[in-house]
């Protein structure tokens, strides 16, 4: 059985400001980030033949390609789920430069998700959207789920049912990712940690859901590139190596609302996800140095804590209690760049960047002798994750 | 260096019928041929592991899996470009599976083109448009270029400045592919043959494209399962192995209106696709006996048999004249179910799906003793192909 273990690395990042107006282009944004990623790398603009984004994102590789002065792609594609397929990007890249298709693949995501700055406003038909996404937007409204908290929302209650957990209980998650965002000069909430006190006071968006739950719309851009383990080696920048990359969508499952399978309190994507990637790096997770959780919304982390293996089913929330564990110094210390929640939104890409910059020993929060890194991605959807190591 | 070559196999294949109106949802007829295809393989709905998708492609995977109840997908994504990027998919199942992220891919494409049959009719924002999208959609249309006919003609127009075209040497591919049309009942325009003269006479669209000259838009769906070259041994149907799969995008390439690059009047992604096909499959334009190439739009024919090395550049009308060379019993018969022209538009789907049969020895108009089958797609964006053995 052939495998992707240890078949690729990346080996350069480029970021952009996250800000709440970048006054730019999402194109002038991927341009920036991924110049930035191919200059740290140590290679040209030439030496990129692969390209792969997120459906979602207005910045396409081939309005890029012509912004950047690029040569050719032989490898270009795109994944839908947003934070559920950050992770998934990075899997296409690992994907192509092991079966030869192509040596330096790009991997993007920008985002003016605060500023609202798109190129143009414009109105497509029906085509674009995928059935699901139709559905989801049409038969959910109508009994109030009109926004993703509302959606979520309703997963979170039920597991707070099953699991008899109090709503005071989500709490330490976003204090502890802002406590990481206040030592990070590029997050959005730098120098502007919370208390639990500030969290239990925050407004009720949709119940159980308050706004200290949920992340922060931002306006950035980020960018890597992945080449194979071999190349990597005589590169500008310490190879992060790519143990394992894997994604997952389970029998039952929508966006963020798959309420119509037996169990609907649980992440299953992200249990398939955990198994497949411990199986393909083949450590537990006790190995796990520091990790990168999609905190889109806060109760989501210690579900996926639990699915992934790090805790029993039901004691996610006991296991962030006090945020002991999971803040820096802790057994597992988590989103050590703010996350969502502290540095910004942009779909768990930021996440898997910061796990990069822990496997180099250069973050900001850095976790002492790091040497692997987890990012998990997935928010009651499809979801996909990454093992990095040193 | 690694490669794909032979590392991956079609092994089932499943059609709907191709009519004006399906009389069905897109879910529907994806449901229909793709659990054609996996009964076809000898496989159970359980086996599959991966789907891949054409981004424009309103039937998703999650919703597909629900209807079919299918178990778990471990592998899943997308690729733009329409007929450009049928092959792409293949090429994305032949890495999931020879990277063992996946055991049984099945790639599909269902369309409602026809009867423009979709779910639901909503409008999204901007954010579903890729810049280039949007640009082509914009600034486009105030000069005249308000459907793909009017893009592509001004490519088509200065091909035929350069090499001396004239407008009625074109014809001679729509012939060929409502001739092998007419003699599948699974055609559209089955038992409809076309004369030299009927294109003379056809209405003249948007010069030089002629009525006769464009894709006929159906509703239909057609599906494939991808498995590795070892398993496929095992299975139902005598395997049609991948020696070769590419895809391309060059600079300055747009969608159909790559207009901004020194030289129009050709498809360098398809010559950059040729290369890749034949120096991975090891195999020259000569050893191939049957071609299945993008007529979406007639003179894209003879330009692609120029970039793919058929002929010299130039020389593709003349390759093309009187339909010899390119009929059945020719020196390269092409579009041997009618393609777009004569079959159906479905986005080359149904060229790689006939492909699959040439090499299986079961087409209607079955090439003797054909042994290798190379696959076309682009019209004037990022394109793709594939090079399938018996």
């Amino acid at each position: 059985m052939p495998t992707i273990k240890d078949k690729a690395a990346i080996v350069g990042i480029g970021v952009t400001d996250f800000s709440k107006d970048s006054k730019r282009t999402q194109i002038h944004l991927a341009c920036e980030c991924i110049l930035a990623a191919i200059k740290e790398a140590g290679l040209k603009v030439e030496d990129i033949d692969g390209m792969v984004k997120h459906t979602g994102d207005g910045a396409d590789e081939c309005r890029i390609l012509r912004s950047i002065g690029g040569r050719n792609l032989n490898y270009y594609g795109e994944c839908r789920y947003g934070t559920g397929g950050s992770s998934s990007l990075v899997l296409r890249a690992v994907m192509g430069v092991a079966a030869g298709v192509a040596n330096n693949v790009v991997v993007y995501w920008t985002a003016n998700d605060s500023s609202k700055r798109v190129e143009l406003t414009y109105h497509v038909g029906m085509y674009m959207l995928s059935t699901s996404e139709a559905e989801q937007l049409s038969f959910y409204p109508p009994v109030g789920l009109i926004t993703p908290e509302g959606q979520i929302g309703l997963i979170i209650r039920r597991y707070m049912h099953e699991f008899g957990v109090k709503d005071n209980q989500f709490g330490w998650v976003p204090v502890v990712c802002r406590e990481n965002a206040a030592k990070n000069p590029a997050a959005i909430f730098y120098k502007q940690p919370i208390t639990i006190d500030d969290y239990l006071k925050s407004d009720m968006i949709v119940d159980p859901i308050r706004a200290l739950d949920c992340h922060t719309k931002i306006d950035g851009g980020m960018a890597m590139v992945v080449t194979t383990a071999e190349r990597a080696k005589s590169l500008k920048q310490k190879p992060v190596y790519i143990m394992a990359a894997a994604q997952s969508a389970v029998q039952g499952v929508e966006m963020m609302t798959s309420y119509n399978r037996p169990v609907i309190s649980g992440l299953p994507e992200t249990s398939n996800v955990g198994k497949e990637l411990f199986r393909v790096a083949g450590v537990t997770p006790k190995d796990i140095n520091v990790a990168q959780i999609d905190d889109s919304y806060a109760p989501l982390v210690p579900m996926q804590l639990e699915e992934l293996g790090f805790c029993k089913r039901g004691e996610g929330p006991a296991f962030c209690d006090k945020g002991s564990n999971i803040r820096l110094g802790g057994k597992l210390p988590l989103n050590t760049s703010g996350g969502s929640l502290g540095e910004g939104y942009l779909y768990n890409m930021n996440h898997i960047v910061e796990a990069v910059r822990q496997m180099r020993g250069t973050a900001v929060n850095q976790v002492k002798n790091a040497e692997l890194a987890l990012v998990s991605g997935g928010a009651g959807g499809p979801a996909s994750g990454l093992i990095l190591r040193r």
